[in-house]
């Protein structure tokens, strides 16, 4: 089941997205009564998706990074495989939707995409066990984990350089039909206008998405709608004002950005 | 003016604190009509202040630190004063009130204290010019930057070493007061069970208080009750479960915590 977040006519609501781009008409949004982190209703009410503005599918209160997740990733920075993951934060403020510009920011000259699978967790937990990783997940989105790369040469933490005003795209719907073990090798795609420049598999990934959530709620509570970012195959590169990015993630979707000069 | 917040009978208000604790009865909170972050009025309904429980003073969406911002605590730790402020996030999942407990974390052995100055943002800001940094500011409370100092030099980035649950203890209260040249010449001591550890003034800061809030925004939008903790004098150390740690800052007030064992 693909979960949306949209607005409609000044109001915010939820749908469960129906139908390929190819049907009739194209894809319906079926209205949630209730709310998808608890058990729903759908309403029955159903609007073209064409008609409706996506929003980030969740409002997460926090998003958690993980740097260095793919071995040549980390190679292509001329960095090693950590031994313990390398955690880190993008604030709430960074998050963007679908079709959200991405404003190049003031202090960087070297802004780079990089595609991530993002796990959505659907209940607050701290401490999970390994086999309870799943019951947590409320399932998964593509992300972007926009990057000023020259920000991050720089400062020694990361917290501006990857935390900046729309460095976080997430979208375009939560898939809630994608199990651990189908997680585990879902190709992860990046274009630059329309041009290849990452690919992947999540199977590349050195730390598991079970191996991940362990870890960081060994050492904090994870609440509904906050926001797992995987890591990133290799290709990342450069973005430029004018640049249209697509993530696209086997059994998602797609979702796509546009950079644009701040204003 | 002293602004807290507070829970009685279950509900959660915000209040001025009037009176100090030698006057007969003790201190009472005035009830506030509306909200701290717009204009407000006096309830005239006072409460003993020793009938309350007292709550984190703001509720942050994101809570921002700044590493080494101390020459003399940054070569405690073996650090050089860095060229670009260390700026690091700390969840809203991190942040307790006073008197709420530090349950020790269960992947640290080597949990230190760090007193701070804590900055409250009143308006959502962004890009904000040095002259204009006052008028994004609320007022000033003491924070205790809890580090697992251990989890640190593991780990390359600092998420889960300073944003573990309850690393973040704010309070008691938002003193409004306070402009920016009072909080550039500042007291600033951190006790352990009475015993003073940390004693430092504000005017040993790297950097001012302006260039931080110029740095941080210059990347990133802060709304109303972030928090910015401006880094910690000398004398960090460790604390264990039973501990009493104590922030007293100059003209605000005391801020205490007491360390237990993670149930």
């Amino acid at each position: 089941m693909r979960i949306a977040r949209f607005s409609i006519d000044g109001n915010v609501a939820f749908g469960v997205v129906e139908g390929e781009p190819s049907d009739q008409g194209g894809p319906v949004v079926d209205i949630i009564k209730g709310h998808p982190f608890a058990e729903f209703e759908r309403s029955g009410q159903k609007i073209p998706l064409s008609k409706v503005r996506l929003l980030p599918p969740v409002l997460p209160n926090k998003v958690i990074g993980i740097g260095r997740n793919y071995a040549e990733h980390a190679a292509e920075l001329g960095n090693e495989v950590p031994d313990v993951p390398v955690v880190f934060f993008k604030p709430s403020t960074s998050v963007i939707g679908p079709g959200d510009p991405i404003a190049y920011p003031s202090f960087s000259s070297e802004v780079h995409h990089e595609a991530e699978l993002a796990v959505v967790i659907g209940r607050m937990c701290r401490e999970v066990p390994r086999e309870r990783v799943a019951d947590v997940i409320l399932g998964y989105t593509c992300g972007n984990d926009i990057t000023a790369r020259d920000a991050q040469r720089r400062e020694k933490q990361w917290a501006r350089a990857k935390g900046f005003d729309a460095s976080c795209p997430l979208g375009p719907w939560v898939e809630t039909d994608i199990d651990l073990e189908r997680a585990a090798d879902l190709g992860v795609m990046c274009t630059v206008n329309g041009e290849q420049r990452q690919l992947g598999r999540t199977s590349e990934m050195v730390r598991s998405i079970e191996d991940l959530i362990v870890h960081i709620t060994e050492a904090m509570t994870l609440l509904p709608g906050d926001v797992v970012l995987t890591g990133t195959p290799a290709g990342v590169g450069p973005l430029t004002v004018g640049d249209e990015v697509a993530v696209t993630i086997e059994g998602i979707g797609t979702l796509t950005n546009k950079v644009i000069k701040r204003g």
